[in-house]
């Protein structure tokens, strides 16, 4: 096999680049941080965001969008906000470049600088509600249910493909609303979203929670998110959903005249998934021979390689996989046909594999007069023979049953990795371990901060739909009382 | 009328504003030169999206995603290439701000300065040829037919909504080919995609022809255009697709093994249509009312305002055009009701003419009883009777209609604009009416240049498939011999 992946036992961080790249996912730029997307990690992409998109709207939300740049200024209005940014801000300052006066190439012109620097958004809640104030005079005109497509660019320090780059791709949804409870409650359904989209098309189980008021987003006054386990234990934040209260409003003065004719501030929400999300893929279920994709997500269902001698046999073996493809085709299941002639069946195996197709049908001779289908699923690498006959409706089923086993699967993997921790020495022999570990906590930032540098660990959330376990018990590190046990776990 | 538009004819300037503006399409944002597009506004540009990127898809290309920031040195290694963006770049310098040590707010840390600047892509071809040098070995390897949907800024000093903005979207398509000849004809095949986008899709007549030296894109051998004339008469060029031969392979050394094992620059195309057909569609069709949105791209497609007294009659017309609505969309027909009950119905038909809605249908009391359908088309203005049976085929009909209407009208407007020019006084005494002119031209720079200083016209291009006269005849300003008319507008 021509491209070899570096065990997750031996080394997990180094698997985990070896996928991205040798199955041309993406790569690294010229640019510090900044990934480029390759075709069939783009397709990949594609398809999150065509599900996603369909789910925003079903939900209500339209598409829009928003400047690129915002003033500097801007940023400073909430102050919690510019807290949280103002140290990974791509600064514009000029808008000009002229000829190297002393050299070749070309210099900034120090004659073009811009009166106000303006940041490349890192998030766009100062841009829009600066928008929303023009759009809300009264309650007729709220709820806005905004969502854009974008990027945007955070100055980390270390980068990772897919999981932190200074530049990602990403959906921000930005709603103004009447009520804070109409807000809780949109920050409560996109959350939902999210766990939804994750479960069921990810096949990757998540945990629903409230985020520490630490570990809010910087300008929320809740913080609810969707944590997942990857295989070496450590937790992923996949996507995060804010209830902001007034803060932008006020930031930004925009009121509405409510039902009773009197000014009020408008209450937001902004919620977020991103380019982030197939690195949790890629984490969550690939393996050692590669990427394991589930079906709603492949780009490629189903690879067909003929095994044939000469090319009069590969024309057959050609026709008639054709004509399968036109049956899968008709079932809506997605399929390529590997007919290349210079490269080995084995190497289009390994290739196929390192690529995560959910399903391989192999067809020789043989199998043509016997009215089989050699069949290979990628999930369990089982072997098997279908029947020719209805061959779409038994691939349709097979798909199903494995995207239904790869969240089982994960589903498990995350349960044996679930402890309850009830000491602080138990809690540090188990952290360098992995996995989630539940433990009663008094609540305070400060227990919370001490906990994270003696451990690196960190609240990964409060939950509400997985591992609730709500019970009186005392505080491991401060042995002060606690009425709920959270996720600790160290992550990503 | 609430929001009145200014007349084409007192204003045509204001009125294309107007429009933008009041039809909720996009408006100005804080920062100089940069739109908002609105939720309606993108809703037409992301189904101009779906059709162009399903006919991308169709003629072999996969979209993939290439970094925002372009290192300062790349651009030089291009020479016109750099001739042609440095003076309109965004630059990126820092990447931290810091606490304003003078005050309140926040400054550019001078600690956090970048050691080599950063330019906002103006287009990608340098970020991207740097990418492809790794992908490309040998001829195996191509072609590679990638595009990419994204912003990107080119800091123009006069801006308006859709038609130049500092930012804006749009797709670019980058191809990489082992022959001349198979690079020029993806280029030809490209602008052929977008003449039939602009024809079939947005009812606008365009010239497909190849612009002259003088207007190629900066690094570009050859640059095909798509034309078209907006309503004023003049033209806006709507497409372009460039063979750029070897120029970005030779400055960024992507050499391949061809088949005879010997090494060889890559040959190259790249081609893009941006948001500015946005501003195209409203200003090839809009009328005084507003705009009127071809049916293959109109978010909706059919709007239905009811007649009625009382909250009764209100509930009885909703539910009866609930039914039409499920008939509507079992056809693929996009509807909305209009149940406002806050608004009248006037004013509800201003609005949705103001927006373009292809087809109106009102019903009251009495089609009920007589099993008819109030109808009016935006096109036209005409209003009339449709049987309530059988409904969704006959709106189908009339939508099919209203589409090859609009086109031809437009068609009709720009042959009665277009005229053979053949001396340099008719020349100078047309130029301000606008409308094509059909000239001789002796092929230098030189005199497009002079002709250009003295009228403001340039040429839009060597048509190649309308208005196409190959004849001997003598340049209208210098007289020297000329073998073809080439097109003159003044344009946007």
């Amino acid at each position: 096999m021509a491209k070899e992946v570096t065990s997750k036992e031996e080394n997990y961080s180094l698997w985990y680049n070896n996928l991205v790249v040798k199955a041309d996912l993406a790569e690294n730029s010229a640019v510090r941080g900044c990934m480029v997307i390759k075709p069939y990690g783009y397709a990949i992409w594609e398809k999150m965001q065509a599900v996603l998109d369909r789910m925003f709207k079903q939900t209500g939300h339209q598409n829009a969008y928003f400047p690129l740049f915002i003033p500097k200024s801007f940023l400073s209005r909430e102050a919690e906000h510019v807290e949280g940014f103002a140290k990974e801000c791509a600064v514009v300052t000029h808008h000009r470049l002229k000829a190297n006066p002393d050299g070749p190439g070309v210099v900034v012109d120090p004659d073009a600088r811009l009166e106000e620097e303006l940041i490349v958004r890192p998030t766009s809640e100062t841009i829009i509600w600066n928008s929303y104030k023009n759009w809300i005079k009264s309650y007729r005109d709220l709820p806005i249910l905004c969502n854009q497509w974008a990027n945007v660019v955070r100055w980390e320090m270390r980068t990772r493909l897919f999981l932190r780059t200074a530049e990602f791709l990403w959906q921000e949804g930005h709603t103004a609303h009447a009520t804070a409870a109409e807000a809780m409650e949109e920050a409560e359904r996109m959350v939902g979203v999210y766990a939804d989209f994750a479960r069921n098309y990810m096949a990757m189980p998540v945990v629903v929670g409230h985020k520490s008021a630490h570990e809010r987003f910087a300008g929320a006054l809740d913080t609810w998110c969707i944590e997942a386990m990857m295989q070496d234990g450590k937790a992923l934040q996949a996507g995060t959903s804010h209830f902001l209260g007034q803060n932008f409003a006020k930031a930004f003065d925009v009121q509405f005249a409510n039902r009773d004719g009197r000014l009020d501030y408008v209450w937001a929400t902004s919620w977020g998934v991103s380019t982030r999300l197939m690195g949790a893929l890629i984490m969550a279920h690939g393996d050692n021979n590669g990427l394991v994709l589930p079906p709603a997500l492949a780009p490629v269902q189903v690879v067909m390689v003929p095994i044939y001698k000469g090319e009069d046999e590969l024309s057959e073996m050609l026709a008639y996989m054709g004509r399968i493809g036109e049956e899968l085709s008709a079932a809506g299941i997605s399929f390529k046909i590997d007919g290349r002639d210079n490269i080995r069946s084995g190497f289009k195996f390994a290739e196929w594999e390192l690529k995560g197709v959910p399903v391989r049908l192999t067809i020789g001779r043989r199998d043509i007069e016997a009215g089989v289908v050699e069949t290979a699923r990628r999930d369990t690498a089982e072997k098997f023979s279908l029947s020719r006959d209805g061959i779409a409706a038994q691939v349709r089923k097979l798909l199903d049953d494995i995207q239904s086993n790869m969240y089982r699967k994960a589903l498990a993997f995350r349960d044996a990795n679930t402890f309850k921790v009830d000491s602080w020495d138990e809690f540090k022999e188990r952290v360098d371990d992995g996995g989630f570990m539940l433990c009663h906590w008094d609540g305070t930032t400060e227990t919370e901060m001490k906990i994270q540098e003696e451990t690196k660990a960190t609240i990964r959330c409060i939950p509400v739909d997985s591992y609730v376990v709500k019970e009186e018990g005392k505080c491991i590190y401060s042995g002060k009382p606690s009425h709920q046990r959270v996720i600790f776990a160290k992550s990503y």
